[in-house]
């Protein structure tokens, strides 16, 4: 909480986290309509599961802190762009293609605390539902009728699936160091957040080093995002996010709150117990109290806290090379929600 | 076996099936090694499973006749042309991504007669590195820096989700029309056949009307060989092809053969058998054979069999208005094998 929050309360009235990101919301909030409509407009299918499974998602909806991201991005340099409209359905596209691969993949029963789709639709409907979003995202960009941000969209994509891939490989392996971990979260989650970003450079004709000052931001705010999310399954309350917490456990994924605790384990019992729970994958109803108390002990929350912030303030660096306006606040305060969302 | 054998016979020297096969492969074959080349290069990532099981697939690698297309239609053009190797790549990554994801949804245990991918490296990563070929097939797509290949390579990946998420839909389901099934191979099937063939037509500058031959081509040609297929799911022995029979019949996929055989059902206690074992999913192990005896009496293979004719007839036509050459004959010839292959 320290260095990057001293420097949010220095540079800005201190935006509680709710309405930092209710700043965001409203300032791209008649953009982010117009998302919302092309949305619906592109899931329509004469094949009828396709709008069925689509209005599920709608529903059940997250933040579209992705889209927003180019819509407020765009910001930056125009008030009178459009073409951020169609890219940013795509971005939002392809997170919700991943989701729904996520969804079958990790067998989570739960998300957002709803039903997920592939437990109300069966495994076989999200698999090819986002495949058809994935493919509707590349006709979006094909829409968009420019090769740079088709380039850096279906970059993103590719790394995006390496990046599950990754993480699958260092599911159960409590030999994933922190710099795997990056890794995998950069390219997971960070890659997206980054083209999300600099395709609004990109379609405003800016310099390299915007865009690159874009990708950096978004780089950043989406690995601060993901170390966040990765907390939150450890912390906070189910009721208050709607999201069962414990499942990364349950899933004996990697992540850094983990990798710390391992790491700073001090007795063999310790150890063996992250062994038996991680590695051998046999838990028991009682175990993951015992692992949020050794994450306690070893103040592995906070440690993993600091990364976060420490990824806060190189997204926040990169907006100082950007024009400072009303665009350049919001995307500052939105550093701010992103790292203290329900913590 | 009548018209259009008739026909090809008569326009050429009979071509025995793998023969013709054997010539498609021949007159593609140099192209097609810088294809190889090229799949083996574009798998390269710093995630040590994407390759292990690209590897599988490359090994269990099916005719390549996705990319075969792409590469004997650009030869109707030209032999100078360099762009439709990245493009076969492409189309063949498409296919490939299709295939895991398939594998994973229909949970069979063979394709091509070997384990299939998801058996040995479970559910998700046959989801992830599908997902991993498909981005990587964009980029492919986008290297080649053409938004018209780019439109078209991208609404065939849409329409073949599409189509899969509609054949889930008509699976269990007695009441598929012959209609609803061409509609859904042409879009699992031929869409991704008609856009092999006719990025060739755009890459080489041809006129509208050509490249809409090579679409027609393609398309028809994906029909029948999709007809085909499922034709010999209930006729070709498992040596034979290396494949297991039967697969559709347990997954209640309502195919041709099925199909003819419900709408053909002259007792009580046929209609009966049908809705027991494919709208009510309970199976015994009698009746696969109980199945095959349906749809002999009925002649339904026979019945798919001049339907896949009648399509392949389309086909030939299409290709009656492309330059008459060497290439031509190939295509021709591959109408012919698409037909016969191991019926």
């Amino acid at each position: 909480m320290s260095v990057l929050s001293t420097l949010l309360h220095h540079v800005d009235t201190a935006p509680a986290s709710d309405s930092g990101f209710l700043a965001f919301k409203t300032f791209t909030n008649s953009d982010l309509q117009k998302v919302n409509k092309l949305i619906l407009e592109k899931l329509h299918s004469s094949v009828p599961l396709i709008p069925e499974v689509a209005n599920h998602l709608i529903q059940t909806g997250g933040k579209r802190v992705r889209p927003c991201l180019t819509l407020a991005a765009t910001k930056l340099f125009s008030e009178t762009e459009h073409r951020q409209i169609g890219l940013a359905t795509a971005v939002e596209f392809i997170h919700t293609a991943t989701l729904l691969h996520d969804d079958v993949v990790d067998e989570s029963e739960l998300r957002r605390g709803q039903a997920t789709a592939n437990t109300i639709f069966g495994n076989k409907s999200s698999v090819l539902v986002g495949d058809f979003l994935f493919s509707r995202a590349f006709e979006l960009m094909v829409d968009d009728g420019s090769m740079q941000t088709l380039k850096s969209l279906a970059r993103a994509s590719s790394i995006i699936a390496e990046g599950e891939v990754l993480q699958l490989a260092t599911t159960c392996n409590l030999e994933t160091t922190e710099d795997d971990y990056i890794k995998v979260i950069s390219y997971k989650t960070g890659e997206l957040f980054a083209a999300a970003a600099n395709v609004a450079g990109l379609i405003c004709d800016r310099s390299e080093a915007e865009v690159k000052a874009l990708y950096d931001y978004g780089l950043s705010l989406g690995i601060a995002f993901q170390v966040i999310d990765d907390i939150l399954d450890y912390s906070a309350k189910q009721q208050e996010l709607g999201k069962t917490i414990g499942n990364d456990f349950s899933e004996c994924k990697m992540t850094l709150p983990v990798i710390h605790a391992y790491q700073n384990a001090t007795t063999s019992d310790e150890k063996a117990f992250w062994t038996r729970c991680v590695e051998n994958k046999i838990q028991n109803p009682a175990d993951f109290n015992q692992a949020l108390s050794y994450i306690q002990k070893n103040k592995s929350l906070d440690y993993a806290f600091d990364k976060a912030e420490q990824y806060g303030k190189i997204a926040l660096q990169a907006l100082k090379s950007l024009p400072q306006n009303q665009a350049n606040g919001i995307l500052r305060d939105l550093i701010h929600f992103v790292l203290n969302r329900g913590y």
